[in-house]
């Protein structure tokens, strides 16, 4: 007979395969269903009452999430980025605006740093620049939490030097996309040694977040982590937008964004969107002016090269 | 292509094979991953901000869900209750003591009476009893609100006079549940007609409660109410309760509650209970003196013959 | 020039008054302006995510704060009473039945025992069961919480053993009521050494409870506490409390309740109601049977000889 | 005897001044006791669920409240200022955005618009920027909040074309800010009729902002509105801020910004801040370069022009 709530073999070795896989063997692993139930249950439980979590104003807790962490009465500071990116400088010039003016206690205090790999942009962290930021982090007391709802998309870019166990090692907290990347739901949420809030499994029941058959979750990731699955059906995603890339490219179409990974940024005219709009499904962006457009088109396991090959007689 | 968060061609059949077996083609359904969730988006979503819910002291929401409610904002108010259930009376009379004291506005404004069917004690309520709570309901302007995580059990149940359709028209409120009946997860929740609340999707994603592939719910549901599968493998779960029901009393055994659903309430003696738990699991339940306990057997939508006849052999 | 914010040499030295009468030097005080306000921001920055407050089923916070602790997101576990009062008994007893059930983590742990001393039936602790309140807090972890509101007229009761030290000594956190007891608003908390909330300041502008004048609540109870005066004006409420007890004595009245404080709960009929609130105000309390009522008559600071022979004339 | 919780005939007088001197008999007012809390209960009472508050980033529920709007569970979406001034087309800008990205249910709806007057930098809106701010509000279904802590201030001031009747016409709610006027404490919300929120005193007391002898502020908006003393004590900040005003410009320092109210920001050097902040008190404001710093004056009811001669000596 199957266990309940996540006590199961299946989840048991899930999990040791993905700290395997970290090689962290002192994390902790612990599943959830989605990317929003992930961010707003893991920064409501390491937060303190008087901190607030800093985030790219463009961080997808800051815009797409109904205000889920607002709503559990946490402050998400917004700072400017580029490319869906922030910089441990920003952060580390917004804390010292912060310690300047917060001697009168009137001011949230930032307790967290919330980044997202990929980001909402397609684009990359370095790991030097992972580095900076953990460096601030450690430096101003901060948590590092980064948001991996498409995190093997990031980690199969051909144009990274980022690595699982990288991560593991640079952030106080992270989650491994499942959703996104083969799963039918799941986010495996690490939290590095010593890390994990206390009585995190019983504040997932009060968040409206434990399932009843976690192992659902566990034989998910079980499957995933086994011989390398996550790691080759991403490396799909990757194969399928460099394709799509050149494709556009080889058209004379320009690039709204840079982006090393499965999400890319084309700019279309009006007539053009309209046309190709008829034929395939990609998501609006952004105008840019009266007559261009920035829209995403996004690979993910799924995708096929006759998918490639069918959009290469649509554009 | 399949679309997200649930805007797809298997979650609206689902949708519409439920609000055909609840004959109340006005009301809206909505799929959620698990029970807590359900309970603590419907009711946060639907009370005023002054606002709280009548339960059953022994209620899912009162005692087993970590605070859900509360942290919501909301108060629970717990009424005592006989075997699980509260009766019109009973919160008829916390009403009007509530009236004769509520008129300086210092008090939480009853909103809501929640309760679940089966209750947790494995009881049905009778027609006549949710009309008469529906009653009251009506007259002092609050909502019912039904937890039928249990749902199907309840149904099949051999003695209620309870149908699905009379849920539908009893309740302002409800729902299917899936994951104790065969489902890997999900409960369908069905709002009468009017009752929804203002942006109910768009909330589900603040409480952490949207799926991305939220076809996963319709697709099971869909299953589950095509050729009347959920009420078989729910009669399935009825029919092993009453084989093991006769096997218990055949033996001697006495119980603690007279259930009619598939959660039987045996007293053992210590002796037995340390005998039998050897061989099989059970969930304690309470003592009942310093010889005897209350536990819990329950048969399942998966439960066979075999599994009967090998109790048999235990106990 | 005056500080804002509470930094003024009133406060500071209506603080030093404060823990010189609690005979505790390492306490730490605060000031803010009403009970409710006190109750709710004192529970919510001393629980954890996951913890509740044990609270009598007919306490403050429990009835009559329009569920302001519940808004904070914790739960108010209501235990049944006497007088208002619970029993180190009856919260052992609730943590023993806690601890055998909560090893799923489905439960709210218990973080606090919140009791109101007078209760609001005007009875109060001995110094004996404050003491096994706190040793039962003491073994299983919970903080112990006295909402003294109406404190001045507990310590003044010629019925009582308790003093201001003993309380300091029993409570992890305390108030002295100033708001009954002849301030404008006011209520000094009180935290034991060791127990202040991190950042309780700043916390307390974020529950709104910050008052800008500080000092407002700093000259009050640096009055309050210089010479004595906060003792004799609660002194005048139970002389005049007695004179009134002994006048519904001697005219055969019966008493509800039998309280040593300065609310008095008197038992009359229908039509003595009805006379004698034509002439003066009282406050209904709860009908006992169709001819007869309780109500009950508070004295306070500001009580006369004059109004107690005014309602001679009048019962 | 005086009855508690407002209900007296001090508080009833002061609310039916201040509607007259507000020209808005239809209106509804509320007295709680600081600017924080009414911005906080306001807010929390008036947004829907998933609903957020529109505010400048300078704001002070952006910056200097700890979080306590976020702590009720809405965001505060911060829009880039000017002067501490949003305007109707940078409103109309966002909500245009808003509504080019919501139709998939994901963002936080606007629900309001929060804005300062005089605002953190002492500036003033004028009537056709307030009128604008209104059409756009009315336009997209938004509140229009303004926050008048300092609003005396601005009513008096030389540079304004609006008054209190203007402010009660083109706001749904505002209030009329006690504390920076001389009150001890207190401020006055005033609800544009048909905006008060449903049982609004009830969810005071829910925000721990219910003072229970409510006549405390009552009496003090009483003295206020009667013949004009609050315009005459506001009044005298600002010809004394004029004077001080003119005192720096003759001495040749620069302003910071040009503030029309009771806030005067100079731009001061190194020495010039380290010389005068010996022998007066003021606020520093900001660090312009190595050399500089922008610190603030602030002038009120009871500055003198002893007080300001005094300065004149020292600056």
């Amino acid at each position: 007979m199957l266990s309940g709530y996540g006590n199961d073999v299946h989840t048991e070795n899930a999990k040791n395969l993905i700290l395997e896989a970290c090689q962290s063997p002192e994390s902790e692993v612990f599943f959830l269903t989605g990317g929003t139930q992930a961010n707003k249950t893991v920064i409501a439980t390491m937060l303190k009452p008087f901190e607030g979590v800093i985030a790219p104003k463009t961080g997808h807790i800051s815009l797409h999430e109904v205000g889920a962490i607002e709503y559990t009465g946490h402050k998400v500071i917004e700072l400017l980025v580029e490319n869906g990116k922030i910089s441990a400088d920003t952060v580390a010039d917004y804390l010292e605006t912060f310690l300047g003016d917060e001697n009168n206690g009137m001011m949230v205090v930032p307790g967290m740093i919330y980044i997202s790999h990929p980001t909402e942009y397609g684009t990359l962290y370095t790991k030097k620049e992972l580095t900076d930021l953990r460096r601030v982090a450690d430096k101003y007391g901060l948590k590092l939490f980064l948001d991996g709802a498409r995190l093997g998309y990031g980690l199969m870019s051909r144009n990274t030097d980022v690595t699982l166990p990288d991560i593991a090692k640079l952030c106080h907290v992270f989650y491994i996309g499942g959703t996104k990347v083969g799963a039918l739901c799941g986010e495996a949420i690490v939290f590095a040694k010593g890390n994990t809030p206390e009585r995190f499994h019983s504040l997932t029941k009060q968040h409206g977040a434990m399932l009843a058959k976690g192992r659902l979750l566990g034989v998910q990731f079980e499957t995933l982590f086994t011989d390398g699955l996550y790691f080759e059906i991403s490396k799909n995603a990757i194969d399928r937008a460099e394709e799509m890339k050149a494709l556009f490219a080889g058209r004379g179409y320009k690039f709204f964004i840079d982006s090393p990974t499965n999400q890319q940024f084309i700019i279309l005219t009006n007539e053009q969107m309209e046309r190709i709009s008829k034929k395939c499904r990609f998501c609006f962006w952004e105008r840019i002016d009266a007559d261009k457009c920035a829209v995403r088109f996004a690979t993910s396991f799924a995708t096929t090269k006759d998918d490639i090959a069918a959009l290469s007689e649509i554009i």
